[in-house]
């Protein structure tokens, strides 16, 4: 009775991993200011709640396995707004981000078929492409370079006779690096090039600062055949809890065949769905509003971050994360550390410690995932905390 | 730019293979008895409504990836009354039994390994084990001896040294047997003796007629280490569009890794979670009087069905299917003949041909599966339209 090897190859979450030592700390009365998830304190737009309660059916039915038509039908608005043409029928709605890409993964690798990722990564890909029998041939990055991987030279480093797919997040999580218009255009010969498929997550599309434009993979007619698109309301619409994503697809024979998966698992909830249609109903302006309070967030903890000497970091340009490397000799015994042994004034904070984005051995040891999905003074506060925590942990490392 | 060899393997859904077609009729006005769907008319709780009605939480925000607590500490109170102990920490909620299905899958196969099964089987675990990289072995069975399965000779027929899982739907989807307390002993031993994982789906646990007990793979402490249990609200409290399941196993190290998969989609739906553990607060005689009427359904379908010449079949003992093998040629072709072509006073039926529960060529061309989820006059009428059908169909052929 054994498992299989591709769950035994699968990691937990880096990003769960330390929830329980959270919990002790919490149940002890300490007030955590939590930057480990990417769980927004924005609250959900109230015509998600209210589609839902108007929801008058005596019998919750089934839905179609491709996705509720008036969701598929916003979504395609949406897409209009953003400068991207699709129809409903090149969509296929989900169980939030993550299992669209674990079906985009079942479709396309075989054991040992490799995906080409920047790294640092969403650790969820790892798990994703394992699950699929895949792994990641990741493409070095570094902080000082501000986690830039999309020249030429570095993506055919990492490009092996295995290499079946390209995985983009833009704007990325971990690292909240948004693309040039000229690095889209370099994935993109580099894909044509070497015939792969392109594996686009664009799910933090609407969070981009300073009046940058997002030139979204989707706008070039060019790759439309070798091109999926990842999306999901859970960032978009501050509704995580609702597990509502989506793949699209202008490949039919790809499109068909991930509908096989889709109808393996029935259908996707159906309250949840009518509530998202309702989020696809809000006016445009809805994002600028979100925006300029991420835009904030994102300037305020930079600005700590810049008083924390030997902190090294890049501004994010999208998404809200942002990479640290800490003046520390290991960031995941420091959240030990923060979690456990510390407070200032009965509060401590709560990061994602980088090691679990990377694959290679080693890297990101002193690296810190930061979402600043708070309010300024509460990320001001945290920032605080984190100058005093790296001060007293490096006092007490030096005195043993 | 190929796609896997797994997802080429899978099959689409047979049960929803012919909806354009159903969808075309009543678009023309007629009016389509749906057999082929396990979609009951049964009414949705209106607890499961309220409680989701009540939620107030302003914003709507991740939950546990092992699920929401309630709802584990709900279905811990069910399992006691039905005999089965368990703890809050032995379960994973999962977007329906289906997903459950496919974490389990992931979970134990490599590529080539084989689940024994019995044939016919509900097709989505064709497509969920090959998504997984494993196949099907199936056991044989025939509609005159009701689809019986468990004896050791047919067991020991199927396996092979690649067999490394025995699945077992109780009472079965498609063919509504259940298996008797012999029956359960000897899948016991047999797992046991040939050191098989052990997944047993018992999701209609609660659709058993005739005074007959149900005897779950879980009652038997000898084999809780090798037990995968999948269950599911859909059938249960007729409420299939809130797609919530969840799988026990008291395999520590198992459930360890199936919580990767959990935590690498992040949680279940929120909301639709708060439903279902409103649900797991009924009183257990809400199921009594589901049970009455899907038994007084059983006995009007198969009333009518004895009155058709040439049809085989077995009274089932569970579940809410009958399969019948029906005086045709070809069930499909059938079932075509009766969407495009054929109507009673602008009324015909659907059902589910049984050829795509069946993964030997051949076998099942003239079965199908009704799924006896109508009032009672409805399926009686529909029995009546399908005996018209059939004389049509056949006087047709017979011209030709």
């Amino acid at each position: 009775m054994k498992l299989s090897t591709k769950i035994q190859e699968m990691n937990y979450s880096p990003i769960r991993k330390f929830n329980s030592y959270a919990a002790a700390a919490s149940e002890q009365g300490k007030k955590i200011y939590k930057l480990n998830i990417g769980q927004p304190d924005i609250i959900t737009p109230t015509v998600f709640f209210e589609a839902i309660r108007n929801f008058d059916e005596k019998v919750l039915e089934y839905g179609e396995s491709i996705g509720n038509i008036e969701l598929r039908e916003g979504i395609v608005k949406y897409f209009k707004n953003v400068g991207v043409e699709c129809t409903k029928d090149e969509l296929i709605i989900t169980n939030g981000g993550s299992e669209a890409l674990l079906f985009i993964f079942l479709a396309l690798l075989n054991e040992g078929d490799e995906a080409l990722m920047a790294e640092p990564f969403y650790s969820n890909y790892h798990s994703l492409i394992k699950a699929a029998g895949g792994s990641i041939a990741p493409i070095p990055t570094i902080a000082e370079e501000g986690y830039a991987y999309a020249s030429k030279e570095k993506l055919e480093a990492a490009l092996t006779d295995k290499t079946k797919v390209m995985c983009v997040v833009n704007p990325s999580n971990p690292t909240g690096t948004l693309l040039t218009e000229e690095e889209v255009r370099t994935v993109i010969d580099f894909a044509i090039e070497h015939d792969l498929w392109l594996v686009v997550d664009e799910v933090y599309r609407e969070f981009i600062y300073d009046g940058q434009e997002m030139s979204s993979f989707a706008h070039y007619p060019e790759i439309e055949d070798r091109l999926i698109v990842v999306d999901s309301i859970s960032k978009r619409f501050a509704s995580c809890g609702a597990r509502i994503g989506y793949i699209m697809t202008k490949n039919e024979e790809l499109h068909g065949n991930i509908m096989k998966l889709a109808q393996s698992k029935l259908c996707c909830p159906t309250l949840e769905q009518v509530g998202a249609a309702a989020l696809y109903g809000l006016e445009a302006n809805y994002f600028d509003e979100t925006r300029e309070e991420y835009k904030r967030r994102r300037d305020a903890i930079c600005e700590e971050l810049s008083k924390i000497e030997g902190a090294v970091f890049r501004k994010p340009g999208g998404a809200f994360y942002v990479m640290v490397k800490l003046p520390v000799d290991n960031a995941e015994d420091f959240l030990m550390f923060l979690l456990t042994e510390f407070d200032v004034d009965g509060e401590t904070i709560m990061y994602a410690p980088a090691s679990g984005f990377y694959q290679t051995e080693g890297c990101g040891i002193n690296e810190v995932r930061l979402a600043y999905v708070l309010k300024e003074e509460d990320l001001r506060r945290a920032m605080q905390i984190l100058k005093l925590g790296i001060e007293a942990y490096n006092k007490k490392k030096a005195n043993k």
